[in-house]
């Protein structure tokens, strides 16, 4: 890994992180995948433990990272792990799922920003994931809308001067409509995948933000919109 | 409590929430606290159990509440459950924070979203407590930040169509900046509290809305702008 860039891929297992994870060591980048499962295409692998709470996911992430990044900087760190679940006041998951979003969406996005604190080097890129969906109320998925308003916030929070973050560091959210994944291929097979983000279209994105070509405002919440195939950004 | 209209007040043992049970007792109202510990001026006490999980502190709370009710229905559920932490991403207590204000904060106000999907009356009035500051960034209280962001989402989430709660119900939150609590005065001796919210103007403020004067379109995000001990409302 000496001498290569370096980027960790949160989610790194996940349909969109395998594409992470792939185009960045396309581009000869040393990509490290932290998921509940190793990714054996990645040069490392850190493991998340499922059941443990999120002081101690953190404790071990942490450490994990330490260990394969051998006093080294990351040059980009890539949060894309997260998951939905419906469902309004009156259902009775409403707080099943609405703890499961938090979970998958705000648990990943903080530990992703505590090791942006302690291991991304100057100027690097974190990247979060939020969703078009929760610039306004969802009440069809509520707790998937308050979990991602609160990825959009730290994402605010963490471009604000004094949030513990490197100088120069970027951070910047993406907020898809709808990814193209086999997931939601399988489960809506009637959609129109013309209006879907293609996976290598945000795995091309992120590359080029940590590159340092074409980069937001740090803080920007940006909107991936596709239509007829084509994305189109629209920072916010 | 046949014939009397019905509050529940999520957090009521706390300096706002006895204020409003003690305001609405006043009115002639018949009110519930609901707390960890029991506050003695209510008609009816629900209790948290404080280190059960979400779901568990659900599912006892909804089985009190319905007890409690005796099959009637509340005019109001005010919750004004919450806390305070500081820490950016460089903080050691950064995972500890947020996770606290998740739980004072979300979890509560879903809860009490719950209540409201199962016993508000038709046009009852559910109150939610945000920030103001947390119409921003927050850098240097990243976690509380975050989780009232996510109570500010799930109020407009609630006050859109199908979201569960019954017809006509007004939902809104308050976004003060600092309330002129006892433990606010004993931790910043020095502060100007002119720009400091009354308890009582807050009770008030809840008790006009429960009657149906003065309601701000479903949905609102009312911030409490104190000024030389004058309080404006600025509904966003």
């Amino acid at each position: 890994m000496s001498g290569m860039k370096r980027v960790l891929v949160y989610g790194g297992r996940g349909a969109l992180g395998r594409s992470c994870v792939a185009y960045f060591k396309e581009q000869n980048w040393w990509a490290v995948s932290l998921d509940l499962v190793a990714n054996e295409d990645a040069n490392a692998n850190v493991l998340v433990v499922a059941d443990a709470d999120w002081a101690e996911q953190e404790r071990s992430v942490l450490s994990q990272v330490e260990e394969v990044l051998e006093g080294s900087k990351l040059d980009a760190i890539v949060c894309v792990a997260g998951g939905w679940a419906g469902g309004n006041s009156a259902s009775d998951d409403f707080i099943k799922n609405s703890d499961m979003m938090i979970k998958q969406s705000v648990w990943s996005s903080v530990i992703a920003s505590r090791i942006a604190a302690k291991h991304l080097g100057s100027g690097g890129l974190l990247a979060l994931t939020g969703a078009k969906a929760a610039l306004e109320g969802t009440p069809g998925m509520i707790g998937y809308g308050m979990a991602k308003a609160a990825v959009h916030h730290l994402t605010q929070s963490l471009a604000a001067p004094k949030s513990g973050l490197p100088a120069d560091a970027l951070v910047a959210a993406i907020l898809p409509v709808t990814l193209d994944t086999p997931m939601n291929r399988k489960w809506m097979p009637k959609a129109d995948t013309g209006s879907w983000t293609p996976l290598d279209f945000v795995a091309q994105l992120f590359y080029k933000w940590a590159e340092g070509s074409d980069r937001p405002k740090s803080g920007s919440l940006v909107q991936l919109v596709t239509t007829g195939g084509v994305t189109e950004l629209i920072a916010g």
